[in-house]
């Protein structure tokens, strides 16, 4: 089958690699329908994230169940299913906390940019459609895979509800996703961080009240102007460098919220100006498990449309031209046709 | 009058200064009926915070109102206060939240160690008993102005609760009030991690069910043994140290909080493993002002005795002596008569 394989940063191939195969009674393997080049990908793809050996890329994925392992339960061969980027059994305490992504057997997921994919713990981690879904309700079915759960998890973990005014740092996917999320929860006020017109074009159509195109300490300034003063009573951080995570947390008021999502790299938050912000602060891997049942009913009810932040679709083959887009922010995401 | 003054690190005095005035009319001046040392006032004592020039010492007070400047309309000449280290409004939008240390018209409240002080702020800051209370609770009402209050909110930040496993990291009368308030809150079992027995005494007295002597990874070992791997649910940090800090975030399951009320010092949070812990980080300057009218309440009924923190009492003549019991840990917390 076809894979896609990094090597190096900035060198994607899609090859030809074995059929994965049941390793564990509690796999499933799945023929993907779609996958996708996450934000998260760019990091090895920039050199910013190491790559010691050549790594089969992609854990956002949608597609139809292959075959089961014997002690496979809640889905069976021929059933259309999302799954989330980590295996979990949806069982244990942690998991039953909403924390799948903390499962005590939580295993990464890995290789779905390709044409077949090996899901472990298989009843925990997947979740089926009640039919084969349009294909119109593809794009936004993957999109519940990683980016809408995790945008879903930042306007959560900020606690943005009605009477809410919620600040976006990051206009990327799972930033954009965070403003639909915090619209859905009844945000009264949503403001996004973005200096890109059609990223501000998709913010506003996704729920988004107030754009604002300053960033770092200029950026603080304008959402507290916004703000009577006060601060964004949540900010969704949706990037993972220090500057972000700064200004995030100072664009939040004494006792407002922090979502995080973005994945920290090299940040180091100061103790005691985190002590005197007074902020709540929460984040980490989103438990997309958690919300899938949920986020797969207001998609296939038309409630929303998250697929529109696929705006560049190539056939898998050309894997590395979608790196190359979102690399170079042509694309906000791309969707892999196997 | 007289009033404690320190000149330099572990050069504490009792000197003679004038007696404050209003300066604001809404300024009270309140006769000190009781003061006394707090944790934080160690860091300047040991050269751990700078001093630029000598200061008035004490936050912490109980006292009967002296003379009220000509806006105070809450308070009057002759009632018994209690009041909290941060001057607020308790009338703008983030002291109607519930952080009236983080009020937008917030002042530090100083010189506490004294026969008298001004306390700016008045209405919003103070707040009286019915009558004048028992001398037996005048302990446990200095200790509702910051020690209890503070392990108050160390408790309410890590969501301490029914059926929470609760862990508190720090055994100084910070920490040994958060015990009680997560016992106050109901949680089912509260791990002190202290290796000083008259504190494990005190600790279990309060309503510790677990002792862990253990600190750092071992202690973080220690807490998992006792929760079934996961860590506990809510952990209280009253420290302040990068140590204490990395110790409690350890301790959390995924999921579980972290409420930090040890004011940071050269604590730096690696973003990376905050983001995969999993947890939830809260903390900062309590907002005492909150809790001040239910802790009096508990107080005045007998169903709680925070006073016990006080292992030392000294006229205030010997507060030099008061800081040198506190800082060699021969007392817990030092209480000072004017």
């Amino acid at each position: 089958m076809r894979a896609t394989i990094m090597h190096a940063p900035g060198d994607v191939r899609v090859e030809e690699r074995d059929k994965p195969t049941i390793q564990q009674p509690t796999d499933a393997i799945i023929k993907l329908v779609a996958a996708c080049v996450c934000g998260s990908d760019l990091w090895p793809y920039r050199g910013a994230d190491s790559l010691n050996k050549p790594a089969a890329m992609g854990h956002e994925y949608v597609g139809i169940v292959e075959e089961v392992g014997t002690d496979v339960r809640n889905v069976q061969a021929g059933q259309f299913v999302v799954g989330s980027f980590f295996a979990s059994d949806n069982t244990c305490e942690i998991c039953r906390s909403g924390y799948q992504s903390g499962c005590v057997h939580r295993e990464g997921v890995g290789g779905a940019q390709a044409e077949y994919m090996r899901v472990p713990l298989a009843d925990g981690t997947l979740v089926t459609t009640p039919e084969m879904p349009d294909a119109d309700k593809i794009p936004s079915l993957l999109a519940a895979s990683d980016v809408l759960g995790t945008g879903w998890f930042g306007a959560k973990a900020a606690e943005a509800g009605p009477g809410k005014t919620v600040a976006v740092v990051g206009d990327g996917a799972v930033g954009l996703l965070a403003i639909l999320a915090a619209k859905q929860m009844g945000a009264e006020r949503i403001i996004a961080m973005s200096r890109h017109a059609a990223r501000q074009a998709l913010a506003r159509e996704f729920g988004a009240t107030d754009i604002v195109e300053e960033r770092g300490d200029d950026g603080v300034a304008k959402i507290k102007e916004l703000t009577n003063g006060l601060g964004a009573h949540s900010v969704i951080e949706a990037v993972g460098t220090q500057e972000s995570m700064m200004q995030a947390i100072r664009a939040t008021r004494a006792g407002g919220h922090v979502g995080y999502v973005g994945v920290s790299h090299d940040v180091e938050l100061p103790g005691l100006e985190m002590f005197f912000s007074h902020v709540h602060l929460h984040g980490g891997p989103a438990p997309v498990r958690d919300y899938l049942p949920e986020l797969i009913d207001l998609i296939l009810r038309g409630e929303i449309n998250p697929g529109k932040v696929f705006d560049l679709e190539l056939p898998l083959d050309e894997a590395a031209e979608g790196y190359k887009a979102m690399d170079e922010r042509r694309a906000i995401k791309v969707l892999l046709r196997p």
